[in-house]
């Protein structure tokens, strides 16, 4: 029985060195790779296809929110970028601008306020033009000076940002809110892991914001990984680039705005969470392929086996199946499709059809079950739906264990020192929160649960706290 | 019955001056819009919905092929530009440059022929790993110096390369046609316009490619619009690049490859195509909605219309229709909604109601309808699939009235004089092609039709034929 081909699997485990473990689960499951631009990646197909499928989810979801997709410009003038002045600070430093083609300087845009908000304001006029829901699929540039972090920290990534006018305050926090939940939502039904939902602190907010919401995942390392973020702009934007409306009372007005995103990193979180010593574990809602067939081709009876495994394929066409039939040993073979997490393979052999049987493996837990070829196809269904549910109760039980609440300040060094993210009281004051740095070592605040109350005083510098805040090592 | 809003209407007649009708509809029918960035556009949300149905089309018909997306990065560094010398040399004058991030400058790219192939001579090893196939959608930036038209010739545009390897000549052969004959099918089923397919002369191939096949629209202008590419690349890049192969006789080989392309152009295409004084007129099938619903609210009688008018819309909602009940008159909402281009509308009143009819009223021809409520959600599924044949008729109706074959030189002028594709037989020698231009002025070949052989004598110079060709003007 057949050929070997030089072994891909893992040489390092993720308890052991994650950081490595990270390296090779994504080169070697062919999510993403290295490309000779520094610092830019190469989404694979097996890394893509699951980029479409949370495309496809979400826009399911905007688009019931009344939001309707759109593409803007690439580049952007460098003057668009000076009217905002906070705006402008925080992303100039990561600019990578064109310069051999116009007068005046333009940057690949690292984010669309300033060009969008610029056709804003040619397009809105009165009350009946809002709310103005826009989104976009795109690519964006940050020259990162970090090293390179295929999907967590790469200087180009894709993305959806979401730019939103209101009529009103209020109906603006509310629906940024509400694209804040999408996300939590997004992460859990589909990623099958929950996050931290809530605010930023004032020195971690988006440059150009009023505030910024975000949602943190807590990764096996013990550090947290933003995964998204929903900003409420105020009208800061809207005044720098000239955006008003005529009310109902034919009174000009300052609209609000929100913009809300979330990038490719996505595929880093599930990959960090889901993995284990065998490669990538797929949520079933993620993986294009949910099914491999490996045929047993003992000899002599490599006719019948093969004719049986293609009947199987013709009858689970709906959840895409991979038949492999290539001529590699079935070891081998269910080596290959563990590291690329595909969510259960089906074993099938001369024994299994003289039973009228075969037999399915669980990617998450190894679990061997056998099937009668009768119920192959409810089976295969509600075992996608087990792997999915069970793959978050363990993401959530790991969630949770990660999370300690801390009293003061040793408590809170104890608790990064081993690896979790510590809850505390907090003053969310600027001064407090720059000397947590020195503090507890490469610690920083994460985000702030919106409606939780403190009932203590700030773990950093003990005075009356505000709010309740997230604190861990973060990606 | 209410205010009324600016007329937003077109101001000019198709048949009159085509290129401002053209900017019109597309502005009006808000398709898309200019950008602040000279030669950049913005793509509204009307005409991004019909990139993403075109989008979801194509990626199932590519899918079924054996084709898979991914993403490469949009910066390409310059010594990769210089390893395929007439790839260098067609694309350097368009090039965009980033310049203050690394020693070496970064290309934006104009498309992915050698970012993707250096990925390639990475992963291809062996005949096993052939065919590769992968298609990518993504932006692409071309420096025109030409005007800007939106959708046909902008500095940025949107668009899916596909990038395929193979084993053999003859499979490469194949598939290039394959793809091609893709694109004719998009334009006749999806987009309701023929094409004409063939390939490119020498002179007009892909800088880099063995030769081009391409599809090209006839415009009621008279001028043809090159819509889709797809190129035989030989054996060059891969030598260039480094890519080869150990077949199965552990021989080291070269591997053949062929690239392929589609644009948002193809929604300056039907736009053109099928666009009337009115404005736009869709498709059904790139109607994201397709049915619009305009209750007659007469004083008294708002409620029982309005109720009436939510309950169509519900029954009709696997077609995402619209139900306008703003604060308009139902003459002006007539008017927007053709101006954009919905396939039909649905009027109902209250003599409608008592009548248990609907009025429907095709955007296509402007037939009015009496529906019986009852038979609505039947009916309307029938008509779609009428409009969408009726469509194509036409249009194809008009692209033959637009070709005329002509035997000689002085008939080839008549024709283009007359605003008509002329077909030819034709030498196929570069410098009988390069005189084309002083001998008519304006004309250029489009394409030569593959499975055609020319009886006479070329129509520039009078040498033997060695192809039939398509001669025009061009968009």
């Amino acid at each position: 029985m057949s050929k070997q081909k030089d072994n891909k699997g893992l040489t390092v485990k993720k308890s052991e060195n994650f950081s490595e473990w990270y390296n090779q689960v994504v080169q070697k499951a062919e999510l993403a790779d290295y490309s000779d631009v520094k610092g830019f990646m190469v989404i694979r197909p097996n890394a893509y296809s699951i980029w479409e499928i949370i495309t496809e989810y979400f826009n399911k979801r905007i688009k019931a929110l009344g939001v309707r997709n759109a593409y803007f410009p690439l580049l952007i003038p460098e003057s668009f970028f000076k009217k905002e002045a906070e705006h402008a600070k925080g992303f100039q430093p990561e600019v990578a601008w064109v310069s051999n083609r116009e007068d005046e300087r333009l940057a690949i845009r690292p984010t669309s306020e300033t060009i969008m908000y610029d056709s804003y304001s040619k397009w809105i006029r009165s009350w009946r033009d809002l709310p103005l829901r826009i989104n976009q699929w795109c690519n964006v540039v940050r020259w990162e000076t970090k090293a390179t972090r295929l999907f967590l920290r790469t200087r180009e990534f894709l993305w959806q940002e979401g730019h939103c006018v209101y009529e009103t305050e209020k109906e603006c926090e509310e629906e940024t809110k509400i694209y804040l939940k999408e996300y939590e939502k997004l992460c859990r039904d589909i990623l099958a892991m929950p996050v931290l939902a809530g605010k930023k602190t004032e020195k971690e907010k988006f440059s150009g914001a009023k505030y910024t919401l975000s949602i943190e995942g807590i990764m096996p390392d013990g550090k947290a990984l933003q995964m998204g973020t929903s900003h409420n702009l105020g009208q800061g934007f809207a005044k720098s680039f000239g955006i008003s409306f005529l009310d109902k009372n034919e009174k000009r007005n300052i609209p609000w705005q929100n913009s809300w995103g979330v990038s490719t990193r996505l595929i880093g979180a599930l990959t960090m969470v889901h993995g284990d010593d065998k490669g990538l574990v797929l949520p079933p809602k993620l993986a294009y392929n949910k099914v491999v067939i490996i045929p047993l081709l003992f000899k002599g009876k490599e006719k019948s086996v093969l004719k049986k495994a293609k009947e199987i394929l013709e009858k689970l066409k709906e959840h895409d199946p991979i038949l492999d039939d290539r001529d590699y040993s079935p070891g081998w073979k269910f080596s290959e499709w563990e590291l690329k997490g595909i969510p259960m393979r089906i074993e099938i052999g001369p024994k299994d059809i003289q039973k009228k049987q075969v037999i399915i493996v669980r990617r998450d837990n190894g679990e061997k079950i056998e099937v009668k070829e009768n119920d192959i196809e409810k089976e295969v269904i509600k075992l996608l739906e087990n792997i999915q549910k069970s793959m978050l109760k363990k993401s959530e039980k790991n969630f949770k264990e990660k999370i300690v609440s801390v009293k003061n300040l040793n408590e809170l060094k104890g608790a990064i020192e081993e690896q979790k993210i510590a809850k505390a009281d907090f003053c969310n004051k600027g001064e407090c929160e720059e000397s947590l740095k020195e503090k507890v070592d490469g610690a920083k605040t994460l985000n702030m649960p919106l409606e939780e109350t403190p009932k203590g005083k700030c773990v950093i510098c003990g005075k009356k706290a505000t709010e309740i805040v997230y604190i861990g090592k973060s990606h």
